[in-house]
């Protein structure tokens, strides 16, 4: 395994607020970077629609709907994973009773160039709809929008969704699959499948909630090699996760989980390393959705899963069932996403990374 | 001149706001699909810069700076374009006195896969970054999301900043321009810059304000060309002006103008003719960012401009000057975006397209 030595001091510490300032002070702001809701936005259904090697690996049984056929009967894949999104995005829907015509806003992003599946699934659904992108960090990013678009009274419910497909994925960013080319032991293998929230302004229901956003920067260490994402993506979590530290005056200790988005085994180990030479020992606390979507011994994924599918489908479905048993009480999300495109690394640009952290807690009340 | 016809009647009326709901009223919100600011958010600052064929139109004045070189010595057409962003970032902060860490939030969009341009102006500006994706309609996604976050007391200030270029877009959307491809009367001319505004939450400071959002839905009119952008972005248009309209109470003649992003000549006459049907005469009031910033005579663009960087220059030149010399005091700008990729056309898919308004006007406090 490669291990990318990226020492602590290479990296910009977190960011102090600014005392620069055209305007009045915020209210909902905390620190550099992070915003607390007020009335903390509440996940009212959540669905998670996987393709079958997922529902093969460890988390199998906690998805909503494992389908057999990753095409899903339709004549390309990019039709499939837009169909993806659509079943996760209607399934959430009837989960809470509701239609689409009564979702107010739908913050959507896949992988794809043109968010080709967001596109589409908001046609069908007919719902106003803002198209994100920061790869596989759009997941926290839509939450942390819809949050601010429901806790400042802009919305009543809003539907975030993030989908990707292992051979849409594959084709546009690296090599055809046909084409069989070998794979190194840093690289990692995209999540088929989507996941979307409903999120509720009515922070009096019992539930899950979101409580802080805190928003990335971007972070560029020097990657160049698009099948090493996790080196890419790992700085960018610590950067995020250091600052929500910061900004909320919260230690590790704090979260039950610090949950990272798709660092796989390589990202996470360097994002473990460089936490601990930050003084922030996470230890057991590190969960990384794309080292638990697939089992390494008996699936051959490499380092470990990526996506915008691959946060959300596990959010959708796992973390939501552990926070609502309580076996968890309060989680720190941190999607992460690599800034590549196959243009920029072809004309030998470095791969930059964002991470978006979400605190999500369990309340009764 | 191609004019594709598309009644009235073959598209979906204004939303009417859900009665079911797992929500509370919100209290920023009017109608089904519109934000009404409490503390409208300031444009404190604008800046635009362009290439030379820009400068060459009828707003060259207006524009803060053309450059000579449409490559601005760099090596590829990617980074010449990411150079105009950060330009435009750059240069509006300066406009403001601030410095790219006093400001909170930065919004942005491009045309490129994967958003090229953004994440590596948002890597060098070092501003935490929500990376959005509505075509040529994401200058007023960025408004209305950043008018949230002010208003809603989650940041002070906030950077929208769209760009496009020519020989980008061309080369990956369509053909590459060595090829010298004939170009059809429909086809529009991608805008080569790049127009940012840095938005404060001091709704007391004298200036140009976001009132009100409206979030579009995704129209769809069957148009499979991608060289006729005009009539498949037309309709989409009509819908959230109709739908800005129902929603506000207002009548089109409560503004100065309705500028619309990027419709160009041919989908400009489109727009009048299905606002006609829907009885708004929208008459002189119908401004096209496109169709303004090229002259269609000596200039060979055939049905006009084009881009995410279109409507966010001449935003950011042109209609602030305007505004804030009180020639118009309130405008509704609807930004247009046609969600292809060539991915989609060539798998046989039609253009979906969104469009976002925003309503903007002066006030000296």
């Amino acid at each position: 395994m490669v291990s990318r030595k990226v020492t602590l001091d290479k990296l910009a510490g977190p960011r102090q607020p600014s005392s620069e300032t055209r305007g009045l002070p915020a209210r909902r702001r905390v620190g550099a970077q992070t915003v607390q809701f007020g009335d903390p936005p509440v996940v009212v259904a959540a669905a998670s629609v996987v393709g079958p090697m997922e529902g093969q690996g460890p988390l199998g049984s906690c998805f909503d709907v494992v389908t057999e056929d990753e095409k899903l009967g339709k004549s390309s894949w990019e039709d499939a994973e837009t169909e993806f999104m659509k079943r996760s995005c209607r399934l959430a829907l009837d989960k809470a009773g509701l239609k689409p015509e009564d979702v107010d806003l739908l913050f959507a992003g896949d992988l794809l160039n043109q968010l080709t599946c967001c596109n589409f699934a908001a046609r069908d659904l007919n719902i106003p709809y803002y198209g994100l992108f920061n790869a596989c960090a759009t997941f926290t990013e839509g939450l942390s929008l819809a949050g601010m678009a429901l806790d400042g009274g802009y919305a009543v419910q809003a539907l975030v969704s993030t989908c990707s497909h292992n051979k849409t994925a594959e084709r546009q960013y690296r090599f055809p699959t046909e084409l069989g080319t070998q794979r190194p032991p840093t690289a990692q293998w995209t999540v088929t499948g989507a996941g979307s929230v409903l999120l509720s302004n009515d922070a009096s229901l019992p539930g899950v909630r979101i409580t802080h956003a805190t928003v990335g920067r971007v972070v560029d260490v020097g990657v160049q090699d698009p099948f090493d994402m996790g080196s890419a993506m790992a700085p960018a979590a610590v950067s995020t996760i250091r600052q929500h530290l910061q900004d909320t005056g919260r230690r590790i200790e704090d979260y039950d989980r610090v949950v990272t988005g798709d660092l796989a085994r390589i990202g996470s180990s360097i994002a473990e390393e460089l936490l601990r030479e930050a003084g922030v020992e996470v230890g057991k606390r590190l969960l990384d959705c794309g080292t638990a979507v697939y089992d390494s011994k008996r699936q051959d994924v490499h380092s470990g899963g990526s996506g915008a599918g691959c946060s959300s489908t596990v959010f959708a479905s796992y973390l939501m069932q552990q926070l609502e048993q309580q076996e968890f009480e309060r989680i720190l999300l941190v999607a992460t996403g690599a800034l590549l495109s196959p243009t920029t690394y072809q004309q030998g640009h470095s791969i930059p990374a964002v991470a978006h952290a979400a605190a999500v807690e369990y309340r009764e009340e």
